[in-house]
């Protein structure tokens, strides 16, 4: 694809500065780009050395119009970028030979299928009875929908999914190979020295635009739902828990775990590998650190690190003193020492 | 369904009073509970507010009779509660159109498949050769089963599990979707700067009434056997290493790790995300607290946290001061400051 | 198999000392091996008890050589009895009885599928469009594999594995059941409170003599490769971060996540449930402890522990520190009175 530059600011909603009529050819990082690709500085740090790229134009920041580079000034450099990406490498759908309006023949569908337009059902798809999918719809080879589930439009399934029954799914929402909807939640009552299983009866309700990442599990609600609401992004190797909500916009970064019953709210960030315990709200913007362990509820806005948690300013402080630990304690033993002198030999003056 | 306060309570084993005559339509928890539904209340906190819920009927615990509720008298009520879900939500069993027998027609099956009764097999399982499997066994779809596989009686198998060669599954065992029983034990010999595979030749055997989480990935052991014991219950995400055994009735929460060799004892329990050392043995009746990194064996019945771990007790005072560090390190200074005007007084009278 | 002593030692490269023409029958445990099997003892502690296995011979390292035991003396004990649990263990590949040529009937294949000799491709695999495998490749059933993947000889991809587009994978390389190579990097622009997504364009590439565990998860790169180079070994439930290079010879134990762009050296060992931040370089033959969280470069050779990390050695001596802060504390406060009570003497002395 050869596209000018003037053209490309047209379509991030941007302004070219230098030569717009400069054919962009492809888009790259920073230090990979030459001299036909377009790439993007969206801080202080790049934006300084941007004359170091041998990228043919630069994505940037308005505010920042100085440059002898042939440059885009847009307000979101990196949702510019994105876009971009995906003009150079527009999506494109697996294409089976042997699909008749989208559905390959070696497929297992249940009865009662609704089934939308412009779909695209892979191999080895099992879809199990009463299923509702929408328009745009592309299911990876060897995913299994359970029965009753409904999903909406626009929806990406990647490879070895597992949507089991009753679970709803909105719109353009995109899972990741691996990943499982609607495993039981972990519910067992304590009988005697033995677990009696405590029967997992509610759904996943994953609202639109969510993403999914690869190999999470999240759980269905004991009764109810677990609820991952618009816009939620996960990474990879996430676990949700039965009855758990995630908030609108929030990111559950790879390898976080989320107890059962735990209320996470809007726009929060839950870096990697931190624990969540059950039946605790996070507030709306709250971020917890990575590696974090939460242990009580979180109020909005705030930031907590460590494990257990503490604000992230206090723990910033913890943090520097604890490989001090080894000197504070010696300091310590030596004080007591110099004390017992000074003791000793006040009783001395005072016996002497 | 519709059923009598009076006909609930012969079920569970225990006795009604009030309205012995309400009809139940169904099951939910304290705060969602309804005029037609039970609940139960099981501890002080709902005991005290059991006027406040809406649901027509209550499960409590003996020695609680005291309210204008309708009650459900019983020992265990949340046991009770389990099979009141279980009531009101029978397990329902996939039901595919294309099977004969229970077996689906698009399944592979290898040679000298040895099938027990009242089994169902979904799409696009894979059973290897010399297989066995029970009465009332449940494989859902994509399920792939390896050669030499022997499986007992009235288990579900959900989808996208693995069960590898030679390993061994007995009776009343769940496997959640994605998990992957008898993968290659993590063994490498150093060879110079690189590494020999050690090949992992042993199983997995699973035993009774075991049920394992989604995405759990067990690995067989080197020779002999990684053994989960009867009664164990796994949550999802959790790794068990080469020939680990875990005893009976242990539970594993969320995306614990247990490391090659290591013995858990029965009825313990390692909370979501705790790492357990190789080669060492954790009690009977232990307890591993949530994120712990427990580095030595650790004696039945003892409660351990932190990482490297230590009692929890003290871990609890430990926990307390760490966020006083700071505040700790600065009063450490000025008493240094203090001790040296003392001394630097005393000096001064002694010269004086 | 019945083999003699001296023709095991032949075959590891080794010399027999006692028995040579002893029949070995089989391969086991120090403390597990029976008359007729051989075992090893490489370390010093199985060496000074070699009389007390059961084992009809034993590999020792050279240097030892003074047993009434049957002795194999190799260079390196560990690498033969590797080699040993092969010799009576030998690799079997599955075997479908409606294979021709190794493809099974009720797979799908797409177009232009470029195959090598000597395959072995199990029910419900599907291959995309353009894919390229060579010689000696074993696909387990339901293994997916995407458009333009191109891969070497000597595979084997186990089940229920997803390869997506484009990726690339060398000779020798094992893949372990449920693991996914290729999602989507978690790349989201920011754009008000939403998140705006960046698409995945790059690969991943695993260089030769890699072995993936089960249930990894390995981002596609978003532009350029997310790079395993050669020889890697990962464990189970590994999560590789988008545009992630790992060193030749690296270690990485199960449940450790890697965040983008980090570089990681060769040779280096990532121990179990570590965390890696992103953007950040971990050098040749480094150490990162169990459950560290490394948040700044670790410079070649080094060994850290903790979260933060911090060199291994001062962390050994901060956490004999930790348990005992609970005391020190309390001995800061008694030094605070004992001083106070000079102090209070002293201005009593100076005004008496």
């Amino acid at each position: 694809m050869k596209i000018s530059l003037k053209k490309i600011a047209e379509l991030v909603g941007g302004r070219s500065k230098g030569n717009s009529e400069k054919i962009i050819t492809g888009v790259a990082p920073f230090d990979e780009a030459s001299s036909d690709h377009i790439t993007f500085a969206d801080n202080k740090k790049l934006l300084k050395k941007i004359d170091e790229t041998n990228a043919g134009a630069v994505i940037v920041p308005s505010g920042f119009e100085e440059s002898l580079k042939n440059i885009v000034i847009v307000d979101n450099p990196r949702v510019a970028f994105a876009k971009i990406i995906g003009l150079f490498h527009p999506p494109s759908r697996p294409d089976y030979s042997n699909s008749t309006d989208g559905i390959c023949s070696n497929t297992y569908i249940g009865n009662n299928f609704v089934c939308g337009e412009n779909v695209s059902i892979a191999p080895f798809v099992v879809i199990g009875n009463n299923v509702v999918i929408g328009n745009n719809v592309t299911l990876y080879p060897n995913v299994v929908i359970g029965d009753n589930v409904v999903m909406g439009n626009d929806l990406l399934i990647y490879p070895n999914v597992t949507v089991l029954e009753r679970c709803k799914i909105g719109n353009r929402v995109t899972i990741h190979a691996g990943s499982v909807i609607g495993s039981d939640g972990y519910g067992f009552a304590p009988d005697g020295d033995k677990y009696y299983k405590i029967p997992q009866k509610g759904i996943v309700q994953i609202d639109d635009d969510v993403e999914i990442g690869a190999c999470n599990t999240i759980d269905r609600a004991t009764l109810g739902k677990t609820w991952i609401r618009q816009g939620v992004k996960t990474d990879n190797l996430v676990q949700i828990a039965h009855n758990v909500t995630v908030g609108e916009n929030t990111l559950l970064v790879a390898q976080v775990g989320i107890s059962g019953s735990t209320i996470i709210g809007k726009h929060a960030t839950i870096a990697g590998q931190a624990g969540i315990a059950g039946h605790i709200i996070i507030g709306d913007n709250a971020t917890v650190g990575p590696q974090a362990g939460v242990t009580k509820s979180v109020p909005d806005n705030q930031i907590v690190s460590g494990s257990p948690e503490m604000p992230h300013r206090l723990w910033l402080r913890v943090y520097r003193i604890i490989p001090m630990l080894p000197e504070l304690s010696k300091k310590l033993s030596e004080i007591e020492k110099r004390l017992n002198d000074i003791e000793l030999k006040a009783t001395g003056e005072t016996n002497g």
